[in-house]
């Protein structure tokens, strides 16, 4: 079976070398016997996927592992909208609002205490960054989500929030670009996009914050502190899922690392953003401030409702999966995560240029 | 690679034929050219898989898809601890303490509110059922654990607890054993014995009595109703995870159902329990009762530690995984699920018999 033009938002493309081995393991594990679903999370075999993958995440991001913990977790980040309250609004949090991910953070933060919107783009559909966003300055916590999945707009430059701890969903872009991690107190990420397959999430936490900060009076599996004292392991973990992320984050290292990963991300990125730039009335592109553009969703409409239906349909046609933009914003999205091919973008790329000739007004 | 013979606690054995399906999944979902990792999750091909495992599993526990829903959701069944009593526990509830699992449940149960440890096997080290339980009678609900993992005993029968709702973790034996599920108001089950990889948990709640009773003010994605209402997909489900439940109920199915199922559990653990009993000085059985033997887990000794750790050596060296006891207990365990086939039992059958006769004092 030949391999799909994989574009979707989520759950998403892995590099074809993680399917392989997700393959080989799924029949036999280490030479066991057993599947990687098969085997218990206790055996040493396993215990040292597990190691592995928290030490190589700290390893691509920077971080020393006498400041920061990784961990995994199931339930999603979704789930983490509302563990990070949990834990860390004592008083009042800020939250600047830039997609409908980032509006479901402030969500559960409102549930839980007062959560604070102290910059939001909804106003413009969420088509840009805000700017010269005034922070509350004695919060517990400033709460962002560094990349917009839906609407295509991302943090490029992580904010300064003084000596506010800074709390991230990177969800989207996780390991798809250079930032500064140590700027960080805490970062969420469910791995369906750049780090594995759907059913887990990877937190980096700086423990000494941590250890100063988390509320104690919690349910024992809603406190990040059980999961970094035990290693990922206070109970079964996702295996698979977890197996998974730990070949990506190897295949990242062979790669070259997250600086490597990121040129590849900006040259894939630029294959489809020079044809809005070319093309402006035919590929509008949703987002209005180039330096906001998403390096991993790209989104666009074109002129006519007809026209974005012809398009999809013959993206279709030449097996590019998943194209069609989120209900919220309609038209195009393609995402282009790290493991999605050159060639793919290069083959979408090039439909465009000939679908513009053909199409155009 | 030849197959091990599997007695993992958990993570377990899974059907062959569903580690070979899972396997050209994770190749190529659906002839759609891309993994079952890779596939969004609001793809029609996936949403049937979901629709698909809800329909199978209420059926194979013979309930209505009006009265009940079944649901899956991440975080392991050590997080539903938390989430029943954040959900149910308005005054007080009862839980009866038969195993390490069942502490761990009533420890988040005193987290939130007022639990109520109404029966113990704890002062036996849980080699038993608790028998006449006085129930607190106005109770929020009962929970109760169907199966100890760890020591091996089970609640063969269902206990009567009148018209108080009743609560059961059935990680270990869920759909090993007939029950009249129509008694209880909410059954959690981690899928990593019976039912599937971990990562993922099956819910099986009646509706009614949860739109009636469960609380309002929580968090989204703590609330049983937002994954009721969503059909387990208000956020990304763990996918492949579900995916594997789904063929798992399928071969359910295909086999003969739950009562076939359970007929070949009792055979499988009768070849072991047989033992126990013409051999008991030898093969020490953990369970004082035989109606709490689990049909699950078979835990037992041996007369001394360097039998055990012999024991131990050379059934691995016939391919015979996971035969350790947990810690807490020591000695033997074999964890004997649905999937675990009839050879692999005979094997150890007969090895425990000729060990025995090599080894008797």
């Amino acid at each position: 079976m030949a391999r799909a033009h994989n574009f979707f938002a989520g759950p998403a493309v892995l590099p074809l070398s993680v399917v392989e081995e997700t393959r080989d393991a799924v029949v036999d594990f280490a030479n066991l016997g057993v599947s990687i679903m098969e085997i218990s999370h206790r055996d040493k075999a396993f215990e040292k996927v597990v190691a592995e993958a928290q030490a190589d995440a700290l390893s691509i991001m920077g971080l020393s592992a006498d400041e920061y913990a990784a961990i995994f977790m199931g339930g999603g980040a979704s789930f983490q909208f509302a563990m990070v309250p949990m834990n860390f609004l004592h008083k009042k949090a800020d939250y600047v609002n830039t997609g409908e991910w980032a509006s479901k953070a402030l969500k559960e933060g409102k549930i839980l205490g007062e959560a604070v919107e102290v910059a939001s783009s909804k106003p413009t559909n969420f088509n840009q960054i805000p700017r010269n966003i005034k922070y509350s300055g004695d919060a517990d916590y400033v709460h962002i989500t560094t990349n917009n999945t839906i609407f295509g707009t991302e943090w490029k430059t992580d904010p300064d929030v003084g000596s506010v701890p800074l709390i991230a969903d990177m969800s989207s872009d996780m390991l798809g670009i250079r930032r500064d991690f140590t700027k960080y107190s805490l970062i969420y990420a469910g791995a369906q996009k750049n780090l594995g397959p759907s059913g887990i999430v990877m937190v980096v936490i700086k423990k000494s914050w941590m250890e100063a900060k988390a509320k104690q009076n919690l349910p024992t599996m809603l406190k990040y502190k059980t999961h970094v004292d035990a290693g990922s392991m206070y109970n079964t973990p996702p295996s698979l899922p977890l197996f998974v992320i730990g070949r990506t984050l190897k295949w990242i290292i062979k790669e070259g690392g997250l600086d490597v990963i990121q040129k590849r991300n900006e040259k894939k990125a630029k294959l489809i953003y020079d044809l809005f730039d070319a093309y402006p009335a035919f590929y509008k592109g949703n987002v209005v401030n180039k330096e906001d553009r998403s390096l991993m969703n790209i989104t666009w409409n074109l002129p006519t409702p007809e026209l974005e239906e012809k398009f999809l349909a013959e993206a279709k046609s030449r097996k590019m999966l998943g194209l069609k933009g989120h209900r919220s914003v309609g038209g195009m999205r393609a995402s282009a995560y790290n493991a999605c091919p050159m060639e793919s973008v290069e083959l979408l790329a090039k439909f465009m240029e000939e679908f513009y000739k053909n199409n155009k007004l």
